[in-house]
């Protein structure tokens, strides 16, 4: 009882610090938003290419320094560190009852090539700064606390699979990004691929999974928007698109007797982009990549392959828009005299919706910081997709500059990020007080 | 006087015997299209890749001893056979008057990888035949006759461009599809590259330069017309066109924030061949190649680089053709946010005419011969086109099934080819005439 009696008086001295200038008085226990600023520049250094580009991929020797260097941090803040067999690095924190589940956040700190300096990363200091700020404010939460940093999430969220208890042995032999297998990739950042059993978290195993994350898009910045609270993670679906149409001499073939395969996936890509914005809803459908055969400019497509990707949180939506875009494909065949044929791919990732309950705590701390916020929903694939399938999750999104991501003009601002975590902290603090 | 009488009564034979069964006891003067044929399938067996594919290309082994087995059937039918300064072979036969200019006919017998076994040997052998005829019925012409294969045909007209005077020092550096530059090439079949001007012909050197071809385009076979009379052979233009949009998360990127380069592309193919058909006319216009960077599923494109061509027999409608694509292009990219530039390449080649008085004397030898013919521009470049800037011209046409070139399905039937072969003699006749 004198703990929840402490946690009330604290929390309400929390909610009204929130407010600023009004409790100046007050114990604040706010994120240090220089802190944050300053772990993001120092982490930027790890992992670069021969050119300087970032290059912290996953596996790499700048994903080892850099976790080396964020576990340094962790232990530093009193942490128990360990790392799983999957790869992730973990960081304990007791609570006052061992008997709870802990509550989880965290990130990861991996890029893609030439990546920015915030996708991940502002997850991953935010959930460090969650530790700093209750060490500075020496609070003991209810329940324990885990800080966790997945491996490899831009290369398919192979942590937070093997976490969920779906990395299977085929997916270890792929080749990643580093060079090495998924395998290797494990082992050499302190895993063990053959143990990968004993990373799995079971239903139950975790209170909650916070993510803190930039959004990648450009809405919250477009609408001057502070923080996105995410109703769920959308669906990913791949197929080939396999245009065959008849190579021929450019020279010699009278346009009407022509079968022009790029011809037809013109009109399908323009198909595609009017059928997705025909619907309601803030579907996506994107044709991403096309090879086209034999391609020379005297030669008429004989052939070409295109890459669609539908993604939407409801997994029967994007199979209504395929099946839409499919039958409409078959009027550009019969008009162009070609053949389509479609082949899925196999399933990127499957819709996940975070907890209702959470988005309400998340929106509660939202009001009590002063903020505006929207309901959106996330467009990436994150490691929340996976951590859902095991545990309620909530995922708090922050403004990206321009809607730019996964490039090097990637672009948070200081006091989005803080806003961000200081979201998180709230949140965090309202569940801990269930 | 006597050979003109001789000639005319022979002529007269000739027409006579070109009815067939009315002439059975006529002196014959009609290819041999058992010959014809041998000699193509024998070519055929010159020149195969790894896999067993048509790979005759110019420089390469097949190629040298395609023309080796060339030169031996020249030499054999009484040629003073030599290679000129640009590797094209040049099998010379006396007429009465020496001092006349030359009719030249021919073609080439080299092939684009994994060609077929007509385009330029139906000409080639068809030129040869000519000789064969001739040599069987004791016809000596007043003017000297010469069989002229071309070098590097597919690679340029390498041959004919240095015939017509304009081989420069810069094309010689280039390599060529059998790995040697053109200089190197041009050497490894005999030629000479340090001495090409010896290769030149001046304007009155050659009375008249024939040749016959496959059609490479359907529309003989379509119509199911035996002959087509050239009356000219299109110019092509090419461009690069590049598209910039802005290469961001296809997860995150909601449909009206895009600037998706890839669509931009595929609403400026439909343009292209909507502008092409709303024209009258024969012209062409195609998008034979595409690049999309950065070329992922998940990735909104953001940039592509098309090649496009357009031909036709008139220049000044070519670029009419282009800059009402390029206006159009204007609208495409205000309406998807991206930017369009246009890249002018090195001009393929310019269109070029044939003669009207050979154009005549090839209808007054289809006509004789109770062929059926039509008018037809030339789609495809061929070494003619060079040709006609130092000779009249003249050009016969027969179909291809189903319009197929520049593959191993490409086919002419036996019957095409004589028939083809026998107008290109009954013109060369006519020619001698004058």
């Amino acid at each position: 009882m004198v703990s929840k009696v402490f946690f009330f008086v604290y929390f309400f001295c929390v909610s009204v610090s929130a407010f600023g200038q009004t409790a100046a008085a007050t114990k604040s226990i706010k994120v240090n938003e220089h802190r944050i600023e300053d772990r993001i520049m120092e982490l930027s250094k790890f992992g670069k290419d021969s050119t300087g580009r970032g290059y912290r991929v996953a596996f790499t020797k700048g994903d080892q320094e850099g976790r080396a260097w964020y576990m340094g941090l962790m232990k530093k803040a009193g942490l128990e560190t360990s790392i799983d067999a999957a790869g992730n690095i973990i960081g304990k924190r007791k609570g006052k009852k061992s008997s709870l589940p802990p509550i989880v956040f965290g990130s990861h700190i991996d890029m893609v090539p030439d990546g920015g300096n915030y996708d991940g990363c502002v997850g991953s200091i935010g959930a460090l700064e969650m530790i700093e700020v209750l060490n500075e404010n020496n609070i003991i939460t209810e329940h324990p606390l885990e800080v966790l940093i997945f491996s490899n999430e831009e290369g398919g969220t192979i942590g937070s699979n093997a976490i969920a208890g779906h990395l299977g042995s085929e997916a270890l032999k792929l080749v990643s990004q580093s060079g090495l297998t998924m395998a290797e990739g494990i082992r050499a950042i302190g895993g063990n691929p053959d143990n990968l059993p004993s990373a799995i978290r079971k239903k139950g195993d975790i209170k909650a999974f916070l993510e803190l994350h930039i959004e990648q898009g450009g809405i919250l910045d477009k609408e001057n928007i502070q923080i996105g609270v995410v109703e769920g993670i959308v669906g990913i679906e791949h197929w080939n698109v396999t245009i065959e149409g008849f190579a021929n001499h450019a020279g010699t073939t009278p346009m009407n007797m022509r079968q022009d395969a790029l011809l037809a996936a013109a009109k399908f890509i323009v198909t595609v982009n009017d059928v997705i914005n025909r619907y309601p809803g803030k579907q996506v459908g994107t044709v991403g990549k096309l090879a086209v055969a034999p391609g020379a400019y005297n030669v008429i497509p004989g052939k070409v392959i295109a890459g669609l990707e539908i993604r939407d949180l409801s997994y029967d939506k994007i199979w209504q828009l395929f099946h839409d875009i499919e039958k409409k494909a078959d009027s550009i065949a019969m008009a162009t005299n070609t053949k389509f044929s479609f082949q899925y791919q196999a399933n990127p990732a499957k819709p996940a919706l975070t907890e209702k309950s959470i988005q309400d705590k998340i929106i509660a701390s939202v009001k009590a910081l002063g903020f505006s916020y929207k309901y959106m929903q996330s467009g990436a694939g994150h490691d929340s997709q996976e951590m859902a399938l095991i545990a309620p999750v909530g995922m708090i999104f922050v403004p990206s500059v321009g809607g730019i991501s996964h490039s090097p003009k990637e672009f948070t601002k200081t006091f989005d990020m803080a806003n961000g975590a200081n979201v998180l902290l709230n949140t965090i603090l309202k569940l801990d007080k269930e």
